[in-house]
């Protein structure tokens, strides 16, 4: 509806505003997001106003532009996001008071795996991950959780897709891939050294809901040196805790 | 732009579809969308079909729609929000450690009280707050913080505007609101005993970023019997640590 000459949709149009910000680049000029989004000048400059007069976006005094609180609230009120996070918390907290690195919980999210909370502890070791980041399922264990649990025809068009390296230890040979996730189904959780940096171990479970159904992948980041096995029981347990939440027990 | 006959753009009316979700409405069809957001059925399935395209909007298999991750995901990415809370969240565990009861953080957002966090303790007293929910300025602890340092302007607006009283116990007299709003600015915290609930009360300081603005208020909620001195000195060196934590230091 109301589309363009060039037929893409006014929500396109908006997702591609908001898309050019990202965690690095948070403030931006009208121009800018222009340019960035692809969209003629006059174009971005009255959606840039409109968004801004919904609080969508905000504009300080230098005519600068970034995401608003108004976003941030309507994006959460009644998100599943949320709710999951609300549900994972306490037992992330558990963990984290035992292991003392970083822990996180992901989604499967349009083929890759989204980071909706990570807890680190001040002197933890190295972590690429960020909250609202994301990773290539095949490279990082809480991506291998969700990919082991998808359904074949996502799992099969991951797999067939390049396989990036994130390291010179991400296993990138999809046959390979094949017999680590049949090991992730068959054992309930995954240990991955080196895959997303040479010095980290990711260790993930699946979170599966009252249904279930798998739902998230909660993950553990330890430094190289350590040994996975009371990360492994930490994790097993917090997701039996995170489901009988997610259960309402 | 690409307004429709009764002169809404179309960023307002993705606005409205958004807004019929909230805490406690996760999932609804897209007849009731349109109903709530008070659009023609027609355009209100459309606009969720472009919506859901996106991933702004997701649907279930039995035609139920839901908040998107990908929303989730370009509404936190690059936001301040974000930004604030990741620095206040190792501070705001702090004082849970040592509190126990209900940490929260809040921002000014359109003259309410916007929670960006709160950090409960399972047995932990009553306590209304919710994660991106609103809290009048006038009747909260957090509130009262934002509303002393907010500039006059709206200090004004918010004092003229009607005064709901949230328990018994809510001032709701300007007059009085404006000398707990003096003595705000010059103790640096506030104690507001049952303003919200009888049965609690909120304690709350100002966050300032590197610059001084005063950019959230941290608040604790006790039980109404516990004294509040351990959580003014808790907050209050925590409210230096987010400062240390914005500034980057």
């Amino acid at each position: 509806m109301a589309n363009s000459p060039s037929g893409d949709s006014m929500t396109q149009r908006i997702v591609r505003v908001l898309e050019t910000f990202t965690t690095e680049r948070t403030v931006q000029t009208a121009s800018e997001i222009g340019r960035r989004a692809d969209l003629p000048s006059s174009t971005a400059h009255r959606l840039v106003d409109d968004l801004v007069v919904e609080g969508l976006l905000e504009r300080d005094d230098e005519h600068r532009v970034r995401l608003g609180m108004r976003l941030w609230e309507l994006a959460l009120r009644g998100s599943s996001a949320l709710r999951l996070r609300q549900a994972a918390l306490p037992s992330m907290e558990r963990i984290q008071a035992r292991i003392r690195e970083h822990t996180q919980l992901a989604v499967l999210e349009h083929d890759s795996a989204l980071f909706l909370e990570r807890l680190s502890h001040p002197d933890a070791g190295a972590n690429i991950t960020r909250i609202a980041g994301r990773l290539p399922l095949h490279a990082s264990s809480a991506g291998l959780v969700l990919l082991a649990y998808a359904d074949e025809e996502l799992r099969e068009r991951a797999l067939a897709a390049p396989l990036v390296a994130l390291s010179p230890e991400t296993v990138t040979d999809a046959a390979a891939l094949r017999r680590i996730l049949a090991g992730v189904r068959r054992s309930g959780f995954v240990v991955s050294p080196g895959s997303v940096e040479t010095v980290s171990t990711g260790v993930a479970v699946p979170v599966r809901d009252e249904t279930g159904a798998v739902v998230a992948a909660l993950a553990v980041v330890l430094p190289r040196e350590t040994a996975p096995e009371v990360a492994i029981t930490e994790l097993l347990r917090a997701a039996r805790d995170v489901r009988a939440a997610l259960s309402g027990r």
